[in-house]
């Protein structure tokens, strides 16, 4: 083909791409998220990444956000997924009959926003979600059960989090208390900025809107309180008899024994933890790293009371946690916190030396048989040239087969990072390299 | 929600979606394919499911098939990959400084087609895929790889197929010798279906298109060719000293040899596999079930002279092999040929008996910490219900915790396949579940 026709090769910005010695810890940590999934009883599911528009557009009436990749094929006006709680609640409600309550599922896929890409942000990312649907009634031990996934897979990753959690029937009720329910959803929006613009900013905003100055500063108090649940709740849980601001400090109490028995680390009571405008009714949780609060929320999630409210008239009560990993992994990539990993997963590489290939291989089906990540060299480059890719490619060992090797039935294992060498029988090579 | 603002949940069709219990199935079989490729040192790569059309249609010089899920964002032109093979020539010829050579790369993901839904096509379906890619040259032994690697996969899923290997070559000098060589692409189309509408009709066909009775009788004779590679390849060696032909027979050869060497199990010389009108150019490979020809080719694969011909000029030879993994669980579904399963990864379910849910909590915290998955049915339903819902579920055993269990550390550990009870500790219910 002449260059002139060539295609300059190149990827969709903002989708995430990487290296295969990358890769494979991407993979590893997806792994060990998953093993925690399952350790807890979670089971999967796998849903398409395509559907119905109407489906995903159920919520907006139909309307297309931007953000979206929509198209049409033939008559069928589809979506890709944009997140996986749309076809979570899609799954149930198509398969309610068949599922046992509470219905414990993880995915772990890939969602897709057509936003601008800037920094940090893609377009295709990995989601991985672990959600519990109850039938009618979820009780609180759901929320908590969350809170020690997130607990445990952040162990498991071997990264320090704390998970802020809050309810929002406390703010609500305080709003109602305050006689300013029909204002809650823009003191919400106010109040869910405070860490962001400080606290006189966010009371002067709320006195803009005509809250008083008395209910601003109570406002304003209680979304700061964050820290030990038992002081907490000690401080507020008589600030008003309010029926939902009651709920919300009794939900409160039962989460934070639970987190105790359950031997949940980490989690700190922070009434200011509001989750934006959406579906959220009762626990919202929110996981921020300490040493990097410029990371953001790391893992977040909540209840929320009706899952599948555009599908189906059953009530269905839910609460789940969220990790976006892909821009986790960015993070932990561009501040140099990926664990230590091999440029590959090759453990030792045969490496032939005169016509002995048909040994090597006869070897490396030996090793392989007994667990070992091995693989000859067969390429038509020098020896020189394949001892330097070894190298390069931070294999730790590596064998030479020479004719006198075959005859003999001993071999050179060389140690690459010590640079040890030693003439071993297969099945001592098999003991050193176990 | 009224009833009448309400979406019926429906998932489009010719997509896969599986209950969870089949999932678990499903997410096994991915996770042994997956163990085989890194066992032989294959490294991941996961290349976005959007691609820029003009890279995916790079072949087709831009003409879009009507297969494809394709569409605009914005001013950029966007097609859903139909393959793992482009992406990979793509971010081959994007990273060839980079990488080192011969490049394995395995990957694992979604592919679309948007064709005609039918009984067992899917528009989403998995594709495994392993690929050796070379720099300028690759050895006849990564050839072998890839059916060591469809050995070594199916014998990890149990399931008994055949290999049937050939040589395009072998064809394609046979017509040259035959003085046939513009004829080549029809000739190849014909002896394609020769399983399918029988010698006599092939070689009718190939009559037809004006090939002599003579010619005709050798193409459909040597065809039909299936079975010892040493055997047939003595019968055939000499039938013509075409070079290309000659190149076939030899290259046949040295496989046959690595075959015995890695203990490849299960492989047939097979000169009537051909593989459609695809880009392979040298060694083909399709795998059946002998048991289930009706299933038709279950992985299939060969060499490819030049990956990324449209991309870059660097010539980068390569040969791979795929499963369909949507189609083979499919069809193995329909087949009552799944391994059994449970119906969830539960070993153990709690039931707590009065107000001992706290307790119940930290039993579990102490078997999952030693391994056990363990989980506490916290739901507000009765005992009875929850003794219902763990033998629908299938969970192997369950512990039943009431408060005088509490007080005596003792438990009721019950089997729910013999029905068996035992009041054990928790460290001896924890060896027993062991």
């Amino acid at each position: 083909m002449s260059k002139d026709r060539l295609v300059t090769p190149r990827k969709l910005s903002g989708f995430m791409e990487l290296t295969p010695d990358k890769q494979i810890v991407f993979d590893e940590m997806m792994d060990k998220i998953k093993n925690v999934f399952k350790r807890n009883c979670f089971v999967p599911i796998d849903t398409p990444v395509l559907e119905l528009s109407e489906i995903l557009l159920a919520k907006s009436g139909g309307e297309i956000d931007k953000e979206l990749y929509h198209f049409k094929k033939g008559d069928t006006d589809i979506c890709m997924r944009y997140d996986l709680t749309v076809p979570l609640a899609r799954y149930v409600a198509m398969n309610s009959e068949n599922l046992s309550f509470p219905f414990k599922r993880y995915q772990i896929g890939k969602v897709y926003r057509g936003e601008r890409a800037q920094k940090g942000r893609f377009r295709e990312f990995y989601q991985c979600d672990a959600d519990i649907i109850g039938n009618e009634n979820l009780p609180i031990p759901a929320d908590a059960e969350c809170l020690n996934l997130i607990d445990k897979v952040f162990k498991e990753l071997s990264i320090d989090v704390v998970t802020h959690v809050s309810n929002r029937n406390v703010l609500f009720g305080l709003c109602e208390a305050l006689g300013l329910t029909e204002k809650t959803s823009e003191i919400l929006i106010i109040l869910d900025k405070i860490n962001k613009i400080g606290r006189d900013n966010a009371k002067a905003e709320l006195i803009k809107l005509g809250v008083n100055e008395e209910n601003a500063l109570t406002l304003t108090e209680i979304t700061l309180k964050c820290g030990d649940f038992n002081q907490i709740l000690k401080e507020v849980e008589s600030l008003t008899d309010n029926e939902c601001y009651q709920k919300g400090i009794n939900e409160l109490k039962e989460l934070s024994s639970l987190i105790k028995v359950m031997k949940i680390d980490n989690c700190a009571l922070d009434l200011g933890v509001i989750r934006g405008q959406n579906y959220y009714t009762g626990t919202v949780f929110e996981a921020v790293c300490p040493a990097h609060t410029e990371f953001g929320v790391v893992s977040a999630g909540g209840r929320y009371d009706n899952l599948a409210g555009y599908f189906t008239e059953k009530k269905l009560p839910g609460v789940g946690m969220s990790i976006g990993l892909t821009r986790l992994f960015d993070l932990l990539d561009n501040n140099d916190m990926l664990p230590p990993h091999p440029l590959s997963t090759t453990k030792l590489c045969i490496i032939p030396l005169g016509e002995t290939l048909n040994h090597c291989f006869e070897l490396c089906a030996y090793f392989k048989d007994n667990g070992i990540n091995c693989e000859v060299n067969y390429s038509d480059r020098s020896f020189k040239a394949k001892l330097k890719d070894a190298n390069k490619r931070e294999i730790p060992f590596i064998l030479i087969v020479g004719e006198n090797e075959v005859a003999s039935g001993k071999y050179n294992l060389k140690n690459m990072q010590t640079g040890e060498q030693e003439t071993l029988s297969k099945e001592s090579c098999l003991e050193r390299l176990k």
